[in-house]
């Protein structure tokens, strides 16, 4: 029976029903994390191999370069040759940096706050307002770094194509507004994969600013755990033939292919957005770590070799989100109070609470605790105006501790609908 | 005979026959290359079994943390004890980061730029105004990071000692003037040891901007070529006791301890300072390779283990700093044209050419396959007032190369010198 067809006796009911159960779990004093984004133990061993596959110093080659040493600011020959591939665009469009695209994404909004980017009329620290699109539910580490800056952040709906066009066609009208966070393949936290027309749109677009920029980051390229690979188109050519070649910057990473804390991460975007942030890039570093980027292609060897890997995460990830999404579908679909996705690639299930108990449900769950990603945490600012939206990330836990986390989830989630419907 | 006591006949008879040498040595079609403190060969190959010491998963654990997996910001526990050690510095003191502490360097004066600094009245890039002080012959790539912010870039001359104390202290009464690029140990390039009343008048300064940076690169720390290492104080110590606790940050690296594009940087400073910089750096990164940290400290242990991996380095890089040495001293110190230093740690020799003569020395070093560091390269915007002073970096080729390159520099050195001299 759904709980808003319940009458005030049965809420009650359910409400001291609930109330016992969840004192039952405090009482089991559990310690769950459902958090972060994080491969489990499972998948790390999976590449264990990489650990190894450079051991002979004439091995530290490529093309001549002797990978130890300083050098190759944009990253080694072989490294741009296998990322172009995977991403589907030109050598000369690749930029190979360390162990983080996320630190590549900082350093390329840093640099258009203090020097512009290629079209810029002044630095961004020059402007009086600058503002950004932040489609949400979102990635909340996207808009730490909008935030850090002081940018305005204005949310876009995200609709079940990607962010609501319109609305950004109509806002990109106003020359103050300088870029957009798009995560086009199965969106963080939704799962969404941005529709050709939304893709199509984008490229199209005709923003009054010279130098809005659209942070394309590619994190789920290659990262589906249900089902075939699914090609992507390539943002890089899309956005030169529809005569805005240098309006994206494209980032991904091996963060989840190999190590997140040892990956390799990649940015592409024109030739002359390359050329022109290898300008200052020269002054920020000589050149990343070579090495790591040369045994990530020693094992990862090309496209069809990394798709193989990613079945093997496939297989360990798929059980995991089963166990969430059958958890959420047994428990709290007859009761009508939450909305969720079913992603076929990613890192996380999204899931609409009853708006309003969001930050009720984690406050409990962590009082149970399970640890899950703060609520708001998806939108700008962190502050979710339904208070609605939790981002559940089942990667981390083994199975058996998946299933006890979700459960504790499920009892958040009903008793925070109850004291709601009790409340209102 | 001293070039300066020649009759014009004597010199146009010099210039005749170092023409023809000259001719000859450009007919050879030499490639040679003096140009960065690039390590040889030789030296990558001593520190191999780095590349296979962290084979097995298990191994990568450190106090309980997966080092492959993401997190641990400030870098694992066993890095900042090994750094720690080495830096002669408190845990909680040391920040560890990627490969290159080039990048730490303009990361922090970035943040200053965007952020402000601890004890700033606002992000930099709200004042008019920075200057900043830069003691020459100094580091290219430091000026680097303070050209490409625009700071006005004031050169402070090179004593014995180090920077000229009396204009620093003078200088620092400006509010606007912000900072000083230091290289305390084996200055890049002069070889200078800061003397212990230079780093107390540093410690002691009362300057008017109270978030006057100390950008201290303790890049040659422990990189004795000629005799036994050299205790080095522990400048964030010596900066709280004299009352300036957040003045200094420090940096060091591994890169010429064992792979210069594959080490560890580490970056200092006080407790809040490290704190405050955190706060900015948790947006741009979840953390650096964590794997590569580990693999350095088991690799190279402890400070003791460390330093006689250097002694290793050393016996590598001091027949080449001799033949350099050896032959200015044969060809060049009989005809008074030059000085030069002769450092016993560091990696670069300082040659003060006749006035007027570097750029002409290393563009026919260059017309005879020989590449160098630039002329003016190691004073600020690129020009050296005097066009006087050459650095010139023996490290990278094996000495019977470097002897023919120096050979070749000798030649150039002279030839410059005679032209100069009928010139005038």
């Amino acid at each position: 029976m759904k709980y808003c067809e319940m009458s005030k006796e049965q809420l009650q009911q359910e409400l001291v029903q609930l109330q016992k159960e969840f004192e039952d779990l405090k009482a089991r004093g559990l310690k769950l994390n459902m958090a972060r984004g994080k491969p489990g133990k499972e998948q790390l061993d999976i590449v264990s191999d990489l650990l190894t596959i450079l051991a002979d110093p004439a091995e530290c080659v490529d093309s001549g370069i002797d990978c130890r040493n300083y050098g190759e600011l944009s990253g080694i020959p072989c490294a741009k040759k296998y990322f172009a591939e995977l991403l589907d665009v030109k050598e000369d469009e690749v930029y190979v940096g360390g162990n983080a695209s996320l630190t590549l994404m900082f350093d390329t909004i840093t640099k258009a706050y203090t020097h512009g980017l290629l079209h810029s009329e002044r630095p961004w620290c020059k402007e009086e307002k600058v503002k950004w699109l932040c489609p949400a539910p979102g990635y909340d580490r996207h808009f730490a770094i909008t935030g850090c800056y002081g940018f305005e952040m204005i949310t876009i709906p995200m609709t079940a194509d990607g962010p609501d066009m319109d609305m950004v066609e109509e806002l990109v009208k106003d020359p103050t507004v300088k870029g957009i966070w798009c995560v086009p393949k199965y969106s963080n936290p939704d799962g969404i994969i941005y529709s050709t027309e939304t893709i199509n749109r984008i490229t199209n677009l005709k923003p009054a600013a010279p130098d809005f920029l659209v942070m394309w980051d590619n994190a789920y390229i290659i990262h589906e755990f249900e089902g075939e690979y699914v090609p992507f188109p390539d943002m890089i050519s899309l956005c030169r033939e529809a005569g805005n070649p240098d309006m994206v910057f494209e980032f991904a990473s091996t963060s989840k292919v190999t190590l997140p804390g040892a990956g390799v991460a990649v940015m592409a975007s024109s030739k002359e957005n390359i050329k022109y942030m290898e300008s200052i890039l020269t002054v920020q570093t000589i050149g990343y770590d070579k090495l790591n980027q040369l045994r990530h292609v020693k094992y990862l060897k090309d496209k069809k070799t990394t798709l193989e890997l990613m079945k093997k995460h496939a297989d360990v990830l798929r059980p995991k989100f089963h166990a969430v999404l059958d958890a959420l579908d047994s428990e709290i679909a007859p009761l009508g109070i939450a909305e969720w996705k079913r992603p076929k690639g990613g890192y996380f299930v999204s899931l609409n609470a009853m708006p309003g108990t969001a930050k009720r449900t984690l406050a409990l769950a962590k009082e149970a605790g399970v640890v899950m990603t703060g609520a708001g945490a998806t939108f700008p600012y962190g502050k979710d105006p339904q208070d609605s939206n939790i981002r559940i990330a089942p990667s981390l836990p083994p199975v058996a501790e998946l299933k006890e986390a979700i459960a504790v989830l499920c009892i958040c989630l009903r008793l925070a609908a109850v004291e709601k419907l009790l409340a209102d």
